[in-house]
């Protein structure tokens, strides 16, 4: 077993071949280290550093078939996704991300390069935010099921939590807002293209370093948009206990999207306002607070009344806002 | 869907009724804190004390099917082995136990009931070490697939991984050995007793406690006990570049495995040399150190040689050892 994987000439076709060992040696070869890794994959357990004596973590599951498509995204792709929206999370709560861990379950059938470029496309994201994958478990099971966990250090900064936006604070937004919600619904037409849109679908670019940027400046409150603007303000205004009311002019809706929009038949601004997965990060900042050119205010933070946790320009947005994973 | 999650009269029946929302509310609510916990369930990621400025971190995957039976075990069974399972590879560094994630997939029609009961033991287990379920995510699946992330904190001791196991070294255990597997077999021949081996299966009880003691002790390496003895120690006999011999006479079967043994017509040693499950934990010390009472000595290591990385009284171990989960 240690030679058929080890060795490239003869490595077994499917993971069922391979075995529970092989396949993990198989995707350990594939991983690169940053200094933060005491310990890394290959013992009971990892050790990372967390020098601010906090660490911050996150959990995602992703499965096939509810959360990404074969035929639409490559294993590499996958793997970029689920490693991305992970440490977006980090990121939300003002935090640099360490490191990740993988729990995959994989049938037995399937092809061991699936496995080895999804583990190729999350170490890669990973580097892209200079963590490392430091350990996982991989188990059999009929659904190819991806968990991730990532970890992040708050280099001395305090988390930056969904409640304490305040009544006259600034709402900002920095990253891609309907890109991916567009990608998605071109493919689920039967399209391929714009490509643009059909990439931010497969392989989300969250802005990182702006999660910790953010608290730097005093961000009040902050997340990443995964659900959806309106339903992740949502949860802003609801832990918070404040309204949030969104100017809708101030939204970036590229001509791209207009025009594919017409083409399909949608609103774009449905897309930038109820569409999830660009892992975009939204915040709340004192009004006074002047903000980095790639940031955009995009609205206000108001007192509760009778209106939702959440209006565009000054009204309920009554459609479909956010994803219900459950029910959709 | 609030009022309906709250209140216990309307509790919905299945887990597609009550939503991801009201999902996530109603195990969210079921949780304690501990004072590491800096920020809970709820946000984007939690924030939990790391006081040794390294984070101790492992991911296991459980599978129904392969890794639980709902009919063998309850789901409350389930979390407490799932919880345990993890925690055990953090104190078999050397750690002790602080928080845990939970990544959960359930299939909409199931009663709301079982991940309920499931976070109960999760959320128990977690306490026995004084540790917290700090966040999670949960979606919709064909197959109940639970995903747990464990951290952990060194308090100032070294990580004791596989690897420095020397020539000289004792060889120790604590904990149990065997009664999960004698359990497994009792469960698969249709039987429900004897109780003590089939509760040691549904919940093994982890000597979290012995990893920093054994640290503490000087420890030269050290594993839990998940895939069987003589398969563990060759994890560690593998890693450090030695041989290990197991001394059969110094392993505890106890009266009651021998009677259960003879009763189903396995040889009981076989139950304590291959089973997994127990998470007991297995060390290798420098031959002089004294071990506390809880401390068995099974064996020694030894200068590699022709023979394999574990031998049991001198010889090759030739029957199955320890599991493969993709091919068995």
């Amino acid at each position: 077993m240690l030679s058929s994987s080890g060795g490239r000439s003869h490595t077994p076709s499917t993971v069922g071949e391979l075995g529970e060992f092989g396949l993990i040696r198989e995707l350990t070869a594939r991983l690169t280290t940053t200094s933060a890794v005491r310990v890394g994959p290959g013992d009971d357990a990892a050790v990372v550093s967390a020098p601010d004596r906090r660490v911050v973590a996150s959990t995602d599951v992703l499965v096939e078939g509810r959360h990404f498509r074969r035929d639409w995204s490559t294993a590499y792709d996958v793997g970029r996704k689920a490693a991305a929206q992970n440490m977006a999370d980090i990121a939300a709560m003002g935090a640099v991300p360490t490191a990740l861990l993988l729990g995959l379950v994989v049938p037995a059938e399937l092809a061991v390069n699936w496995p080895s470029e999804l583990m190729d496309g999350i170490r890669d994201e990973a580097r892209v935010a200079a963590a490392a994958v430091v350990g996982g478990d991989v188990v059999r099971g009929d659904t190819i099921t991806v968990a991730i966990t990532a970890l992040g250090d708050m280099r001395n900064q305090e988390p930056v939590t969904r409640s304490g936006a305040r009544p006259g604070d600034a709402v900002a937004v920095t990253g891609w807002l309907g890109w991916s919600a567009a990608g998605h619904t071109v493919l689920s037409r039967g399209f391929r293209s714009p490509r643009a849109f059909v990439e931010a679908h497969r392989r989300p670019e969250p802005p990182y370093h702006a999660g910790p940027a953010a608290a730097a400046l005093g961000a009040t409150a902050m997340t990443d948009v995964s659900d959806g603007l309106v339903a992740d303000l949502g949860h802003i205004a609801e832990c918070s206990k404040v309204r949030i009311d969104v100017r809708s002019a101030e939204l970036d809706v590229p001509a791209q999207m207009y025009d594919i929009g017409q083409a399909v038949g949608v609103d774009p601004l449905q897309w930038v306002l109820t569409g999830g997965e660009d892992h975009a990060i939204v915040a709340t900042f004192p009004a006074e607070q002047k903000l980095p050119a790639r940031w955009r205010t995009i609205g206000e933070v108001l007192a509760p009344s009778a209106l939702p946790h959440v209006t565009v320009d000054g009204a309920p947005w009554d459609k479909a806002g956010g994803w219900n994973h459950f029910r959709d």
